[in-house]
């Protein structure tokens, strides 16, 4: 991470010039959901706005059941232009069918006439529970309402980051400022996270308790100017190294998404590629960014206790980095062994072995380390318990944070993620919140 | 099912003619193991032993990390000869390199002096936390002791199943009878399961608090003459239809162990094949006790509070039909929501969605049914919202066991597997009693 080349300021969304954004309540989402909120309270609809028109770019998910939204701005920003973002929390017009995608479209649109935009430079975005139709009058009144309070000053970007949350316990934003051909360039972002329940209760009777959902968005803005195909390949990269290669509960959204429009105003020659110069350094803030609002997401994942960086080496392939990594950091056995502190080395080897990787128990070293060092404490070496006193091993899992060390020993494939503990709270959010068959009564089933 | 052709009787293990059983305390499970166990009162060792020699056969873990036990037995079950089975829990002797590989032929040699056997003749079993030792001296006098205890009653089957329980909060034992060639013929089986912790207390403050293992252990006894190969192929096809149809938390075990042994006491002419006639009756009977101890072990899974069959039928493929209900009985979204009786069927079309399988959502058919009826409530049709009062699905999930059914509407494709909620307790029994480092300082680490 070259982090000297760039630095971390205040603000978000709207700290690159000419941006605009705003974030309001029209109660899609239910009263008194999300935590600390009181009934009524949470902002629900948030609008970003760039000046003049921009390039765009989308990251979405790889679920084959995707969400209206996700399906409205695929073809957005496969042509590369758009201006304005408009995005729900509270439902997430996924499994709606063909009502569905008339909404993400209405949405476009109606946001489009307010902000004199053709629809198709609009994208959109919505998370909250699943076969829900959206209420289309309260979204249109939110969106007329977004429309004449944006503005430019930090609290208007910290208006639109509160309003695309669902559990989360907090907003996350992020901003940086680099050098690009003497000009000052920023991107900032927003991010909602996996937090994976809407605590809700009902003040009229009549609304069913909201229900959890996870979906990860993300909204980033920049003043850069990149050539579409040159920010596409830089939101790639970027996705891949942050967004990609962070697991809560191993459970894949219909509605990820994330978005980048990027308005040229910083005035620097335009960027038409990234793998060298300017463009690498771009990408490499882009990434920064978006790696930092990925570790918010999983620090601030529902019931999130203890966050594990799992760094896998020595597999015989990538693919098999992939699989190994993926299945120490998705074992119910291991995750809970975090939360409680407790170094289980041995569940470790075991989710290794039932992993589609290849492994060899008499090669597998398995160590502890602070967050990001080098220094392990390795607990196994060749498949065998080390030689450590086990008051040390137990020591280097205690910390909220640290990372675990697999070594296959087999080859040169690597692979990182960044995971989260499996805890009680988790569970007794996500089994929802039903006392019963009519307090549900208004749910999408 | 031809249930008609044979009935459940008492007893287990020492139903069948000709066999013994015992199960003793030695010492090596961790003083007041086991839920409801006093310190130092629950046993850890059994034995089960055949009066002559026996057609083996047995299925083992695909765990790339194997216990030493497995790899003892898998030359020896592949030879198809056997007269006895040593099994410990406590301990899983996995992780322990080429000192457990000669105590798992030990435990084999001890118990084959004792039987006036040769070591080839002896299955062993392990089950417990990975990366310990084995106390060889407390196994040695333990195995002595069940020697000596060995019976036919069914007061010593009971206590061969009790000894190889962990966490499990029962034993587990079934036995059928049915006839071949005019003889009576008996099949029993004991098993341990998926409980995952052993909540440990130390009397003497030396040893550490036991900690959880998941493995699944059967062992299985019959008078019937069956070939080897007859014998392989129909506990090839029993366990298919059985064990690999489980799930409680998706992490598969390095000690996962099936035997069983056929004396051919039942005086039957000798079956050789389990595709048709007397064979396939055995083979029904066969498939049939695996299958009661298979739901037995996720109805008795650590915290299991639901039990739910994953029906998927309509798969483009069997491949798919594997991996769409893999996919929603492995999802913690999914499972915490049966655990809450919440019919969120968004988190099943979810799941599927990101699984490997081909889905295309406008063909999901998602619905629910009391356990083995055709009856179904279907609360999605073609991936949209049935319009079904939500009370009624409510009501669906509300009881202890119920099916939840998934039609993909894209081939011939199916599969079913019984899966457990998750829960709060299992977190919490998972999560470790470590208290300290030096709570559990003279652990595996």
């Amino acid at each position: 991470m070259k982090r000297a080349r760039f630095r971390e300021i205040p603000g978000s969304v709207v700290a690159p010039r000419g941006f605009l954004a705003s974030g309001v309540r029209c109660g899609i989402q239910r009263p008194g959901a999300g935590k600390g909120a009181r009934p009524g309270e949470r902002r629900d609809l948030a609008l970003i706005v760039s000046e003049t028109e921009a390039v765009a770019a989308g990251m979405y998910t790889t679920n084959q059941v995707q969400a209206a939204p996700v399906r409205w701005c695929i073809p957005l920003t496969r042509a590369g232009r758009a201006q304005a973002i408009v995005a729900n929390s509270g439902n997430a017009n996924a499994c709606t069918g063909a009502r569905g995608a008339r909404d993400a479209r209405a949405m476009a649109q109606l946001a489009g006439r307010r902000l004199l935009l053709p629809p198709e430079r609009v994208l959109v975005a919505s998370t909250g529970r699943i076969g829900l139709e959206l209420p289309m009058d309260r979204v249109a009144a939110g969106i007329a309402d977004a429309a004449a309070l944006l503005g430019d000053a930090e609290e208007h970007a910290a208006e639109a980051a509160e309003a695309i949350l669902t559990s989360d316990t907090h907003p996350k934003s992020v901003a940086v400022e680099f050098r690009l051909g003497g000009r000052a360039v920023r991107i900032g972002g927003i991010a909602k996270g996996a937090g994976m329940i809407q605590p809700g209760m009902s003040a009229t009777g009549k609304r069913p308790a909201a229900l959890p959902h996870a979906t990860m968005l993300c909204f980033l803005t920049t003043d850069a100017a990149v050539g579409a195909p040159a920010l596409r390949a830089a939101l790639k990269r970027a996705v891949a190294g942050s967004f990609n290669r962070i697991t809560v509960d191993g459970d894949m959204s219909t509605n990820d998404t994330v978005l980048v429009l990027a308005n040229g105003q910083a005035g620097h020659p335009r960027l038409t590629r990234v793998a060298t110069g300017d463009g690498a350094t771009f990408a490499a803030a882009l990434e920064y960014v978006c790696g930092r609002l990925a570790g918010m997401i999983v620090r601030d994942g529902e019931g999130v206790h203890r966050v594990v960086t799992v760094r896998v080496t020595g597999a015989a392939s990538g693919a098999d980095a992939e699989a190994a990594v993926r299945a120490v950091a998705g074992s119910a056995l291991v995750k809970s062994s975090w939360h409680g502190g407790d170094p289980n080395w041995g569940r470790v080897l075991d989710a290794l072995g039932y992993s589609a990787a290849r492994v060899v128990e008499e090669r597998v070293d398995i160590g502890y380390s602070s967050p990001g060092s080098s220094r392990v404490l390795w607990a196994v070496r060749r498949g065998r318990a080390a030689r450590v006193p086990f008051a040390r091993l137990w020591h280097a899992v205690q910390p909220a944070e640290f990372d675990l060390h697999v070594n296959l020993n087999l080859g040169r494939g690597g692979a990182t993620l960044l995971a989260a503990d499996l805890t009680e709270a988790y569970v007794a959010f996500n089994k929802g919140t039903l006392s019963g068959p009519d307090a549900a009564s208004a749910l999408g089933g």
